[in-house]
């Protein structure tokens, strides 16, 4: 998934009809996963996740999606916090201290989603 | 489809996470028909649509679903304008005088959003 796939929070207004508009009739969806009633994740926290894969850190993926650092931060505490085991780790020592990355667990919840995510569109175009 | 399938606005909190909170992991999805870009039908929509056709008044509908008269109206209004031609028609003589209801073209585009949430919601459940 390259980074121009990856949708982005820098719109002024988040409109979700209005983010990616194309003409004539569409139908469109919005898939997430929830925990208990909870969000565990969504199409924002899987890019969330993408990002910091990608460049090993909260903060620069938060930057990367015009996100406020705070909230991306809240979302991986909400999606560790929810997970079977935590989903995002620091490490703090060795070749890769002090880079944030992905656990097994974190990888696996950001291919279900994205599978998930691409039936239900795949779907949806096929109408 | 009985009133009780309808879903109510008079929660107080209209959480899109919690309306229906159900235990464990859980995929979801939100589904809604756009007219280049601007929202035309969603599930609030198709259920006031549902309201209107089964009570013949946009007053009661609004009523039924703890839904502001205004919001229900404009809700109407949108869609009466985005669709090929009127979904919703207040009859001004005749038999049925003063009576508000869905046009051919109300019931097809009911049913459109009625069968593609079915066919998406069916597909989450057999994951």
């Amino acid at each position: 998934m390259s980074n121009s796939e990856i949708p982005s929070y820098r719109t002024k207004k988040p409109s979700r009809y209005s983010r990616h508009p194309r003409p004539g009739y569409n139908n469109r969806a919005m898939v997430w996963m929830e925990k208990d009633g909870e969000l565990y994740v969504s199409g924002g926290r899987a890019a969330l996740l993408q990002h910091i894969a990608e460049l090993g850190s909260i903060a620069a993926a938060a930057r990367q999606m015009g996100l406020a650092y705070r909230n991306a931060w809240l979302w991986v505490e909400s999606m560790n916090r929810l997970a079977p085991s935590p989903l995002v780790r620091k490490n703090t020592g060795g070749v890769n201290g002090g880079r944030t990355e992905l656990t097994d667990e974190g990888h696996k919840a950001l291919k279900a989603y994205n599978e998930l995510n691409r039936r239900v569109q795949r779907m949806l175009r096929e109408e």
